[in-house]
């Protein structure tokens, strides 16, 4: 079950659709919300689907709303924007390949031609200067994104992407959408919220548009990470010291 | 699949629909028997799915009914009310949406555009005099219902509404309908079927409504539930004093 | 998914649906089985469904088949009788609806207008003289099956029926059927297929239908479950007895 | 939700559907990828499900692509030949029935009516010189391939077929088909691909079809499996010894 609340039909010049929505070290979600931000995008669709959970949140006022993905637009730049983001992606397998059907669908119908994919790519250490990686639907759009910083592994990495982000890519490319997938480096902890993955996928972004974005916002986020980092591995080094101290202590014990 | 069994297509009057099916402390379900019983309201129709479960029960005389959700009409008040109660909710998340939709669609035909879900929100203690909180499809409903003492919170404690109260709103919003969920405060204990906090949303409906309702069996039931709490609550703090012993009145075990 | 494989459209008089799938005590799949044999009645069409498992068996001649539930007819008695029977239920809730509907649907054409579902109702000792016990869907039909040695105990201890028996009068009788389960007292262990349970079943519906069967094989299954019980019973003991010895055993190991 | 991408409609002169997908011992994806490839197969359609993973690979080139099951064709011999190949089946059971019966649809269309599907039979030990058991839909095909070396064991040991290579068979069978599973006898442990197996099949099928497979590269695979077995045959003797070595060994610890 697919619902769509569509407020405007907006005339778009080229346009092409971001996704951002809820992942690893929250990536996508971060970039695109922080986009529309600071674009001063409108928002103009919702979708709801039964694959969302079955609950309603309540906000600020009081009023009530069905978990939903959202779709928001910026005119300007060497392509118009249509963003998609939401607090949820679906809770099942199936669902999964529903939703992104529907939202291409209403892409296609909107005229994007072209999809950018947002996420995050989970490493073991802390990446100080993350590198944005790329996955594409066809291989002669490499060369457009390479120039904008990208780094093509070929696969030797990264080896699939789940969700939203891979299957945008993958369903849209058999029905005729190009597209790239845009991952930050991120370290695997579920806590944070990557802030310098995300700048080096806004300048990507920033820089391939042609577009300015004011990254002041997210250079404090960044330096907040960056303490919050150091504090959380002084915790870890301590628990470490605490659970490897030498044997001998423990003979008080008994 | 969704069936349904309808017997009779009352002529309502402004009719709102209010709906108490089971959940938190059996809040919703308890207020809304309730309701039915005192006001004699006059069942007109089943809904059945293929998301409950898939048993019959055999009732009093031998004879077997697959579960279900019932409603009943009252016709008085300011309004005509219809009734939404039931034995279960959808095992499944899509079956929620599945139901939920086509109780609004039945509702649309009967004329409602009104909706009041009632539940329980679990706090921590056991309150004294619980509190009715409210949550709205749209703002401009809180007002009336501030005037008949339900509280707004604006999502400060209360986040979310799941399921059936929650949907009915949700999915409603989006359908035309405007709505509130009451939520009686009540304790998390399952064993529970929390008689002051719906004794508090009866109230609130009572007021509403116009409607006067008996309130005698309801106080029996709240008086014996606080016999109830105060037996448990001695029978916790035995075991708790049991748990917490000293250590040396082990050794006279071995 | 539902797919029929149907070989012939009997002329049935008055035709009655017995039904016997795998359950509790497997009683009313060795039930209809028994009388399928007895009575050589014919099979006439096949029911295949997505909700029973993914797999095909290999039978004797290296000839594979999908799982599937069978019907026989057999005309005579007081009624012509339509069997179903099969190895499985749906493997999932939902399921259980879609073929219980498509079953109806089916006996409808055939004419079918009342429905015996047969059953186990476990109990905690081991019957001797094990009763059956009925639940209907219309009261009336309480009279018919008294008079034939059925008990009727009003939900007092059975307080459900799962599956197809169960979901066969529940939904038969939104669609307008009759009918019965008749249950026969087994104990619930899921190594024995109650030959007991079964004979008692058996004789309701050689009374009911006035349709003389041959009881010589029951009685024998009959007889070598006894012999099994008390020899399952024997060795219960003796673990029993193992697992109870006095502690003094084992303070020689320490 | 069921997709077809199909880039040719080739004209094939009695086709036969010959069936590898992941499975025990991986011995029918690794016989149809080598047939495949012997002969030079051409690629002419993808089917894509919502019942495989949610997710697209990253190729070597850094293209993505969904998870899918592929059809090539080869023209040659007494027929030509469909073969059905991929990375997965279906995740879900009722995906199993949907692909399977969209796979059927699709082969009715390019004029299949025979069908093999290859799969491997675990056994305990290790089969030195692994036998094909066959197991068919019309019994009049067992003579066929008895002529060419398949074993039938009338159900005795394989007792059921699960996954595509059953479900081909089974639903063909309701469709029209006929057809047989071709199963290596192979050793159950998941990390060995198995080879000799696979060997034993392609040397049915090559019989079979009358069409010369160069054997080079399955023979080289065989004898690296042969190693890598012995190797592992070794070291699970040492753990073996290990874990059995007399208690009295034991005694220096304590």
């Amino acid at each position: 079950m697919i619902m769509w609340k569509v407020e405007e039909r907006p005339l778009l010049y080229k346009p092409v659709l971001i996704e951002g929505l809820p992942g690893v070290g929250n990536v996508g979600k971060m970039t695109v919300e922080y986009l529309i931000q600071k674009l001063k995008a409108k928002k103009f669709a919702e979708i709801y689907s039964d694959h969302f959970p079955y609950h309603v949140f309540i906000d600020e006022n009081s009023t009530v709303n069905l978990p939903r993905n959202e779709f928001y637009y910026y005119k300007g730049g060497k392509h118009d924007v249509v963003f998609l983001t939401g607090d949820f992606q679906s809770m099942t397998p199936q669902g999964h390949y529903e939703i992104i059907e529907a939202v291409l669908n209403f892409s296609k119908e909107l005229g994007v031609k072209e999809i950018i994919t947002v996420g995050g790519y989970g490493i073991e250490g802390i990446p100080k200067n993350p590198q944005v990686l790329g996955a594409v639907t066809h291989d002669k759009i490499i060369k457009h994104f390479k120039a904008h910083g990208v780094t093509f592994e070929d696969g030797e990495r990264v080896g699939m992407i789940v969700g939203a982000s891979g299957l945008l890519l993958g369903l849209g490319k058999l029905k005729g959408f190009e597209g790239i997938c845009l991952m930050g480096e991120t370290f695997s902890r579920p806590m944070f919220t990557d802030a310098r993955a995300s700048k080096a996928v806004l300048e990507v972004i920033s820089d391939y548009f042609g577009i300015k974005i004011d990254m002041g916002d997210m250079n404090t986020k960044a330096k907040e990470l960056d303490k919050a980092i150091t504090k959380a591995k002084e915790l870890e080094d301590q628990m470490v010291k605490q659970a490897t101290k030498p044997e001998q202590d423990l003979s008080y014990i008994g």
